[in-house]
């Protein structure tokens, strides 16, 4: 079983090419990163090695620089700033990892897991007092107050998520309030700031492009947990039902089930360690009473609010490259 | 044996004697840290009101709010600031505790212990970003390049700790980078932060106040770990060898031992759990070789620094509480 994908543009996106009206500025991306964090500490340098393999597809810098240009006036500045997100996005993941006791991220090994979970809560520390530092040192208050508004969301939505003591009861608006919190913030704050360099006018527009696009990001995330296997997404699938994790397509699934599969969903979560053999039932009943086609349904919609967003925005490279963002993140098999 | 006092004042000096000048300013703070902290959270309210149970003796608020008055011409928004301080403690704290799985702290039980590991980092996250939020609200990039910087060296001195393989090698040097980093540089930053709100012409000079403070305040810390019961600190005594932390006693006593000393020292960072006896045996060793009478001698030469740099200012009160923190941290029991 794999995700259905409707793609409203011809053919599969692949990442280089939204990435492509702003693959200069991303090159300078990487170097900036670097500068920001640079330290004197073997052990430092360590960790930061390991976090700029950690970095991936920088999605959230492309975003930012992206919106910098939708009016095809970026500034220069918005490099600093792309990477800024890309450092909170690896700060939120260190925590996250070191909070979950994860192991692995990416197919490869967390910091927690590397180093130690010591190391792992001083080193997101230190890349989000760096990036603050960074953040003052380009002396602009508002793109300030933007990522400082959206990192406390991502910590609200965290707390919110350990404080919920049945996980079954965790509801469709429990749910979009965390992907709100987890995801979108961040999403939307690097589209917003990307709009405070070079396209101000535009930035309602694109803050909300960013909000529902980060929804939409976090909805497939989420199904590709159901769906894919280990190869492709560098974790093993049904992660998330092994440590209790309710998702989207449990939740649509769990209002239409049959008590004999409710019990069979209640002894998953009731099992420290749950079996594979219990996980992959628990997939098949979450298929079958339609949890998986739901979930792609409000992610498809949260696509189309984000392609709504950008209505008003004039035909440019980068605005292109925004509506292929939608394609590629409906699309994206990893 | 309890800590020798020599008070440049006549009689020993108490905290509210210290902050009777900034009193009315002192009782607004609380009220700060709570409007800046609010959050629609029950897990979160939960940790909010331990934490405010936590923030104990306000020594940084006071500090701020007395440099503030250093010329008599206090900002009103100085309480705001003395409020974030305070919380950026708090926040350090809270991931210290998490990191070294601390159960006490001032006698109470820590946020890792009674909540979870994972509450206590995110908790130290929100309280971050949520310090970060107030300061762009107050609209002044100084203050926030002050607190930042600060922020960033506390992670740099805990991962410089972390770090270090060989306990007993660490050097006198490296104790002062790690206690100028872990407690100076925040102390500095609330006496700078204070000057920039009313008393900006003494900026450097209440600067340099704050972080020679700091590390006299850092030394008497860690030298009441040596030589206070448990009733009066909050925490056993010995405590930092039963962590096996190498602080200024040790370091100066290593260097004088013999090698039937050198061999208890050693055996006490080879074992996992030191027994209370081994700890007695260290803690004599350490005083018997001097090592406490020259920790000492380095905070009352770090206390002498601060007064120096107070040398410039006018004769207000807030000056003279300034002078009398000196004879108060020299001074205290807990």
């Amino acid at each position: 079983m794999t995700v259905r994908t409707r793609t409203p543009t011809a053919g599969p996106v692949a990442l280089r090419d939204i990435q492509a009206p702003v693959a200069p500025a991303l090159a300078r991306v990487s170097d900036e990163m670097w500068r920001i964090v640079a330290v004197e500490s073997a052990l430092f340098n360590g960790v930061n090695d390991h976090l700029m393999l950690m970095k991936g597809k920088m999605v959230r810098p492309t975003l930012l620089l992206l919106a910098s240009e939708a009016l095809q006036t970026p500034e220069p500045r918005a490099a600093s700033y792309a990477a800024v997100v890309e450092l909170i996005h690896l700060a939120t993941l260190i925590h996250d990892d070191a909070v979950d006791h994860s192991v692995l991220r990416r197919g490869m090994p967390t910091i927690n897991a590397l180093f130690t979970h010591q190391v792992a809560v001083i080193a997101g520390d230190f890349l989000y007092s760096r990036a603050v530092q960074e953040l003052v040192r380009l002396g602009d208050l508002e793109p300030l107050r933007v990522f400082a508004k959206a990192s406390n969301e991502l910590t609200v939505g965290e707390m919110r998520q350990l404080g919920s003591l049945d996980a079954l009861a965790f509801s469709e608006e429990d749910y979009e309030f965390l992907i709100r919190a987890k995801t979108a913030a961040l999403f939307s704050a690097a589209t917003e700031v990307g709009a405070l360099c070079g396209a101000v006018e535009a930035r309602p527009a694109l803050a909300r492009y960013g909000a529902y696009l980060g929804m939409a990001f976090q909805v497939v995330d989420d199904l590709l947990d159901y769906t894919e296997a280990a190869e492709t997404v560098g974790k093993p699938t049904g992660l998330d039902l092994r440590e209790h994790k309710v998702t989207l397509p449990l939740i649509a699934a769990l209002r239409r089930m049959s008590r004999a599969a409710r019990r069979e969903v209640d002894d998953l979560f009731s099992a420290p360690e749950p079996a594979d053999e219990q996980i992959a039932r628990v997939i098949r009943i979450v298929r079958e009473e339609g949890g998986l086609d739901y979930a792609r349904q409000r992610g498809e919609t949260y696509a189309a609010q984000a392609e709504e967003a950008l209505a008003g925005l004039p035909a440019t490279p980068a605005r292109r490259a925004l509506h292929d963002t939608l394609t590629y993140v409906m699309g994206r098999r990893s």
